[in-house]
């Protein structure tokens, strides 16, 4: 053996020895563990396994699509379609338009954007040409498009996959490849119209989908910044006191002071002021108490903030859904690209997922997104500027839908109900219960389809009429039309309704209208 | 400056005169070119400039979309909705299911499965972890997922894109990112039903799709082994001499013969019989008749092959298609993997493209694409088996639609017809003559939205009424709902046809009725 060899092989051992470090297998740790969980386990002993490599020294070939990814079978994109349904209806109703860019950026559009985050971006092979990265986001793909192609107003809705070599969590819905469901409004319009109409669609959208009860969390960076200057924030730090704010949803203020204080050098006091100022709740009233708070009301920014705050609720009042919107000072949100408003939803009842330890405490949950957000957003005013050669500003305003959490609520949904869920529309399948039919059959079937009714038929010469009918109660296709010798004769068809069992005979000139009637 | 240096330096400059070579810009060489081939030699032009470079060293930022990729704007987008939901519901009339996958895979999952094309595959850069690349087509991902969750029975539908590394053509509607479109039916089942349903669909798809009319040419894959076979083609020369075969629709006869006997070193009488051949076409008649054919019925391959054709016929008696299709022996198709019958599906008109100068001649068209190609597919029963750990056979037969090409024809429709191309739905646009109406034209939007009507409203203070008819003139919004305070006294609204210009005073009560019977 080589050395190439031999160290190939000593990593390997050591990757084995800490998977079985961390993975200590037996019926016991297993129990608790829900049947995607153990999905997950699987695959990555399978990976390891591949890893490994076969005894023989044979390259073991595995079946398996690319860690962090999924397939959607067709159950899960029923679920799909229905979400994206009500989601694009919404949008639709507002007016949006509806874009679509590559899935690739040259890399150097995608380069000084994240941060931190860019090292979580998925380059391509330099294969000769241009150096691309797949996208991380759609905002940034948004910004480019509007620069490079110099529009200065448009309400756009975008939902496509972005891409994120992250740590995947499969089970708690955290992906490599996951949808983004994306409304902005770009352009200079008169303060907090579009914002409000931003909120008036997040409010839509979750009341529409049913996951229980929520909550809109809103807040202004403008506030945030004002309230770290009045507290004695040093400029510099705005930044990174606002991310360690940003935590609070996730663990106490205790945690929080500790670190803004030890970690990043802040003053007690001045912790202890952030400290009051971010336990505030409220709605318009609470915007007014604060533009007359003797020390917040010293700065500017957070008046022009404030003062935004008590405009941004009176719209919201004409929409009707002040119930579910919150002004929260502790809301920070991550991104630095923000200007403005800013706002997430949170679930407030528990969902149907299984909470992960750290969730049952009340504490940490998903990094970087608070325990039950379901959307998020706000306003960025200077992004499409860094694209535009001249940096002219396009204001933006917009909102994400969470929608692979919404997908694993639906699915986890589904899976507790009784109701199937269907993954084809199919009205009705056209069966017989006699031999040397077939041609019959597909005759039927063929004039069917012409007449725009969804109809199947079994791809066999002689099938059993149990298992047509089988087939219709496993996919739950809701009539059967039977031919037979004397229907034929006749110049009928029996419909039969699978539910019942009901059958009658329709003439097959009326057959169309009464399928179509059956089910509307 | 180094040798480094020097050395980019020459190559750009290689590159320049070479462009300069090929690209002679004039206004009189620029005459004839479209729109859309002007903006692609306006973009080889920036990148070029990319690559050289700004003069003062400086690295000149590009506003750009990756080579061979394109966004799609709100119009194109309103364009592929259509086509998409005219496509989705043949393949739901059908009773298929859809399933997803992710856009990369395992690398080695693509290993070996386009041959020579593979040099075409985006490779992503190895970050650590495992090796991936971007799908080449669904066909492959499909049988993976087969292979991979034990499924032998499944029709479905995969609408997604793929990527290729290939010299992209954008004129022609050929990109490195592209939609495929495809509709496949798995299962062991009785022989030629399912294949028959393949090419019902088809002709349903481009029935629908009002593309002008067309021809869906059939052969199989065993009557051209057989033929070859019978011709005294080596078995070893199958392959590469039906790849020649494949060419009958681009070049003349003489030249496929040319490279048949010169660069394949076929016997030319070999050739001349095989001439022979692929210069017939007909229907269920051909096929008999081919039976009783001396030589070709001495294959039992070919046998099988006419057999099946004269079945499949018969199918499509009873689906009423047999108009468009035609039992063509020149039929080849270039994938390795058909393993029964085969199919294409061809515009007969010349469509509104202006034809690049090869076409024009009749001959040459697209690399691999036949002039007017809108589909094609066939029988590939070996695919999955390669994925299986024990060789597991599932007999697939599946259709692609050319749904770039469809897009490129509906777009230069678009552009040619009088009828504006709407981007957006919105019912009504709620509007008002005078000044301080915001808060009243706010209310009755939310009002309206919350009735599930798509309403539009300025995001102005004081918007003028003109601008605001004017946004829908632009936009084909076909309503106006105008508010004033005689308006808001009498509990009406002024309901305006944008078209017309007509207006009745509707009251608030029945605002939302009229609006729904008025745009149905």
């Amino acid at each position: 053996m080589n050395k190439m060899g031999l160290f190939s092989l000593r990593l390997c051992t050591g990757t084995l020895v800490r998977w079985a470090g961390l993975y200590p297998y037996s019926i016991r740790a297993c129990t608790g563990m829900t049947k995607l969980q153990i999905d997950e386990e699987v695959a990555k002993l399978l990976e390891l396994k591949a890893q490994l490599g076969g005894d023989d020294g044979k390259h073991a070939f595995v079946l398996k699509t690319a860690k962090g990814t999924r397939d959607y079978n067709p159950k899960q994109m029923a679920i799909r379609e229905k979400v994206f349904n009500t989601i694009i209806s919404c949008f639709k109703r507002h007016g949006a338009e509806t874009i679509d860019t590559p899935v690739f950026e040259l890399k150097e559009t995608l380069t000084g954007k994240y941060g931190e985050d860019s090292k979580l971006i998925y380059d391509l092979k330099d294969q000769g040409g241009e150096l691309l990265s797949l996208r991380y986001d759609l905002t940034v793909p948004f910004a480019r498009y509007l620069a490079m192609n110099k529009i200065t107003n448009i309400k756009r809705y975008h939902i496509a996959k972005v891409y994120r070599r992250d740590n995947p969590a499969m089970t708690r819905g955290r992906y490599r490849e996951f949808y983004q469901c994306d409304f902005d409004i770009a352009g200079q319009y008169d303060p907090m119209i579009p914002d409000a109409e931003c909120l008036k669609i997040v409010h839509e959208i979750l009341s529409e989908l049913e996951l229980g009860d929520f909550r809109i969390k809103v807040n202004d960076r403008r506030i945030l910044d004002g309230m770290f200057a009045v507290c004695g924030v040093p400029d510099d730090k705005f930044r990174t006191i606002c991310s360690t704010v940003d935590k609070l949803d996730k663990v106490p203020w205790e945690d929080v002071k500790n670190e803004m204080v030890n970690e990043k050098g802040l003053a007690p006091e001045a912790a202890d002021q952030i400290g009051e100022y971010v336990s505030m709740q409220g709605g318009m009233d609470l915007a007014e108490k604060l533009l007359q708070d003797l020390k917040l009301s010293q700065s500017k920014q957070a008046c022009a903030g404030l003062t935004d705050m008590k405009q941004l609720f009176s719209y919201l009042q004409l929409f009707r859904v002040t119930d579910k919107v919150v002004f929260d000072l502790s809301l920070a949100r991550g991104l630095d690209y923000y200007t403005g408003v800013i706002y997430e939803a949170v679930l407030t009842q528990s969902s149907p997922t299984p909470a992960p330890p750290a969730q049952q405490n009340g504490a940490v949950g998903e990094e970087g997104v608070s325990v039950g957000s379901v959307a998020g957003g706000g306003r960025y005013d200077g992004l499409v500027g860094m694209f535009d050669p001249k940096g002219r500003k396009v204001p933006c305003v917009g909102v994400s839908i969470g929608i692979e959490r919404v997908f694993s609520i639906m699915e986890q949904k589904a899976e507790a109900s009784a109701e199937r869920v269907r993954t084809t529309e199919t009205q009705v399948m056209v069966a017989s219960a006699q031999k040397n039919l077939l041609e019959e059959r597909l005759k039927l079937t063929a004039e069917l389809w012409d007449a725009e009714i969804k109809a199947e038929v079994m791809y066999k010469k002689n099938p059993k009429l149990l298992s047509q009918l089988q087939h219709c109660e496993d996919t739950g296709i809701p009539l059967v039309a039977i031919l037979g010798e004397q229907e034929l004769k006749d110049g009928v068809v029996k419909l039969r309704t699978v539910a019942t069992r009901e059958e009658v005979d329709v003439s097959r000139a009326e057959l169309v209208e009464e399928i179509k009637k059956r089910t509307l």
